[in-house]
């Protein structure tokens, strides 16, 4: 028989049906007993009435991957259940076979919260996901990525595939994974950020979704290991502003968008609907220090950037004044910035640079970038960035660039602003950070240790 | 004034425009000169009349960024050039800015081909990216992805993100990077293989376009150090056939769609419009021996594997006999394939793979998998595959996992096989091997030795 899917069986009330899916509780009662299945469009409540399919309902194991046989009927009223989607209708179950077993669970995985700390949700990391609410942060993501690629290819951006793998340490940090190549050292990049300005030279507007590589040497609630990045860059601008209207347009319509779609996995995470407004606020670093100073008396004006506690302030500033969870701060510090970020001509020791605040938090990052080849190697040597190193990346430089600028956002870091998770290693499916790569790396070495004996 | 786009002067004749771009080829007869300009949507002539303006054209070198101002004008029938999308305008020059300067050419770029042999191609990327025949090889792998995800997407896949950076070596193979991970040693994914399959236990349906990184001991024509992979993998499947409809799905509909989106590229490069069957015709691989044998006396009785002359000759075979450019091969050896390969209930020497060949090369490879728990072990073991390297993994597999199988696709392998190029390195915007990271390693190495001295 085939198989229909658990949204379907809305449409086959009064039909026999074949459902294939997992068991996510199980509730026996002698002679009665039910479960829950899923599969990847819902849940669905299925009822064995009699000693014999009673039976083999209390026997299942939740995660038991099972095929089932039954007839789909109406609930009695006072047994609709409102919170499920399917909560009108569940089916009589006929026959059940076990495809998979699954273990006994080591936590209950059938309530609405996962009980279990972050290092639980990591170690268990192939079954955790399955829970509901953690696999919504999953699906929450795929729209993110799926809403930036829409945004790109409405400004006229190419998709690009850039290496991970390059010779030299990307922006000039030392916070690089060297890599054994060969016979040779190589690095992973840390950005897709030169790749895609050498491209605005061959495609003129481009975007890459690409890893970012960062050996943070310590554990924060923000950083990866491993990260994923959304870049935009753009060629041929002729004024800074039409980077932010471009860089407004990406980051709003994402998070409308994706908001609009998973309105119910906000709701689940308690998650307002977020302001975005006509017009985002955009304020220099200096305005932007100098309201948070008026609004909380703290004297920031030898500061060279924003902390996390300001970005929170400004941020509580832009939805008081403006309605809007989104506010865009440019002019950091010149000397702040990478060496490919363009100082204002108006005033070098700030450049053209943003980043964009999104409830309290900095969910985008970029600037305009300098397009002359000797002003670039001028301002390399500056920040002692070896020129050597970056061969394929200055002849972009040498054979005509136009002013082109660009962003990126951290997809992982993005998800975990949309749905105000604690920590940015509940936005990635598996992350990697110092103490892990799967299992913890401690543990692995014990363990190897233990074996050596 | 507003810039034009190339494309949009076609609407604008008679009217004065601005246009942003680069010099393509100049062409100047003293009073009177010409150049080609092109933007991101095309090229277009624009003439100088008169001492001045003539003599700015002349001093114009190739791949200069300019912004002009000029009258778009109709040319006269004798001056149309077919050849050329706007072949029956030009723009009569008023004004020119050089926005950028780019150096003297070290090779003609103004040609139909680039004369440049592959070491140079590699050598100038970063120039080499800007020539039009080169760059319509990254328009058609730019659509090949995004058929993809359009194709997994009508499969009911939600796109995931998956690590590069794993404990142990993916699939149990020698042929790996190591990274200094930390204090600790870590490795680049062979393919993003057993993360899609964890997750199809919990999304059932998944895709992801990832990077492969494979240390190939030796250099050829389709293997790169790191490629462009993409993966489907799907949960619940009552039969083996299912996977092959849904491979032959993906496969000719993103072929298909990019041909006809870039028929002009497939001209330029000389390359025929695919012949995509209504159904892909599906050879066991031991079928598929028995007809190269008897079209070529070639003894393949005992050979496990097809080898490239006998992947082209029943390419062959299929477009004579099945009008088609497709041709699935399935049942390949169980003990040539990864441990986690399904062998053939029916026979378990031959196992439920596959591979999806398109005039001459595989482009996707594939099986189906073990799902139980105690048999991939099992499996592991008989590969020499030790089961505690993988305990995520197998954690997938203890805690409920559908019957399922997968496929991939190699995005730079198959741009290079629907454009017919001769090195798969022309399909990788900046292809890594054992040779080059951008720059020659052997070429870096002598010039660090120099300074050392």
């Amino acid at each position: 028989m085939k198989r229909t899917l658990i949204q379907e069986t809305l449409q086959k009330v009064g039909e026999k049906v074949s459902l294939s899916g997992s068991v996510h509780t199980v509730r026996s009662h002698g002679k009665i007993a039910f479960f829950d299945l899923y599969d990847r469009t819902g849940f669905l409540q299925v009822g064995g009435f009699g000693k014999e399919l009673a039976g083999q309902i209390a026997s299942l194991n939740p995660q038991d991957v099972v095929t089932i046989e039954g007839l789909v009927k109406k609930r009695d009223e006072k047994y609709i259940n409102p919170e499920m989607e399917t909560g009108t209708i569940e089916v009589e179950l006929e026959s059940v076979s076990v495809i998979a077993k699954a273990d006994t669970m080591p936590f209950d995985m059938g309530g609405r919260e996962l009980p279990v700390e972050l290092p639980t949700l990591l170690d268990y990391r192939s079954l955790t996901l399955k829970h509901p609410k953690v696999k919504q942060i999953f699906n929450v993501q795929a729209s993110l990525a799926e809403e930036f690629r829409n945004a790109a290819k409405e400004l006229g951006c190419t998709e690009i595939f850039v290496p991970t793998i390059a010779a030299g340490a990307t922006e000039g940090g030392s916070e690089v994974f060297p890599i054994e190549y060969y016979d040779h050292k190589a690095f992973l990049t840390q950005s897709p950020q030169l790749y895609k300005q050498i491209m605005v030279g061959v495609l003129e507007r481009v975007f890459t979704i690409a890893k970012a590589y960062r050996a943070e040497p310590s554990v924060t609630t923000r950083h990866l290991a491993e990260a994923t990045q959304m870049d935009i860059e753009i060629g041929f601008i002729t004024e800074f502003e039409e980077l932010l209207d471009a860089l407004e347009f990406v980051g709003t319509s994402m998070i409308k968008n994706v908001s609009e779609k998973h309105a119910d996995v906000l709701e689940n995470y308690g998650v307002e609907k977020p302001l975005v407004p006509n017009k985002v606020p955009r304020l220099t670093l200096r305005e932007a220090q100098r309201i948070v100073q008026e609004r909380t008396g703290r004297d920031l004006s030898k500061e060279m950037d924003l902390n996390p506690e300001d970005e929170k302030e400004i941020c509580l500033w832009a939805k008081e004044e403006k309605k809007s969870d989104f506010v865009t701060i440019t002019h950091f510090p010149t000397k702040k910035r990478a060496f490919y970020t363009m100082p204002d001509p108006k005033d070098p020791e700030y450049s053209l640079s943003y980043d964009l605040l999104f409830r309290g938090l900095e969910i985008l990052s970029g600037s305009q970038r300098i397009n002359e080849y000797d002003e670039l190697v001028e301002a390399m040597e500056k920040k002692d960035v070896d020129p050597k190193n970056f061969g394929m990346y200055l002849m972009a430089f040498q054979y005509g660039m136009p002013p082109e600028g660009g962003f990126s956002f951290g997809l992982e870091r993005l998800t975990m602003k949309l749905l105000n998770l604690g920590n940015v290693r509940e936005a990635s499916l598996f992350p990697r950070d110092m103490e892990r790569v799967d299992e913890r790396l401690s543990k692995k070495e014990n363990t190897s240790k233990k074996e050596e004996k």
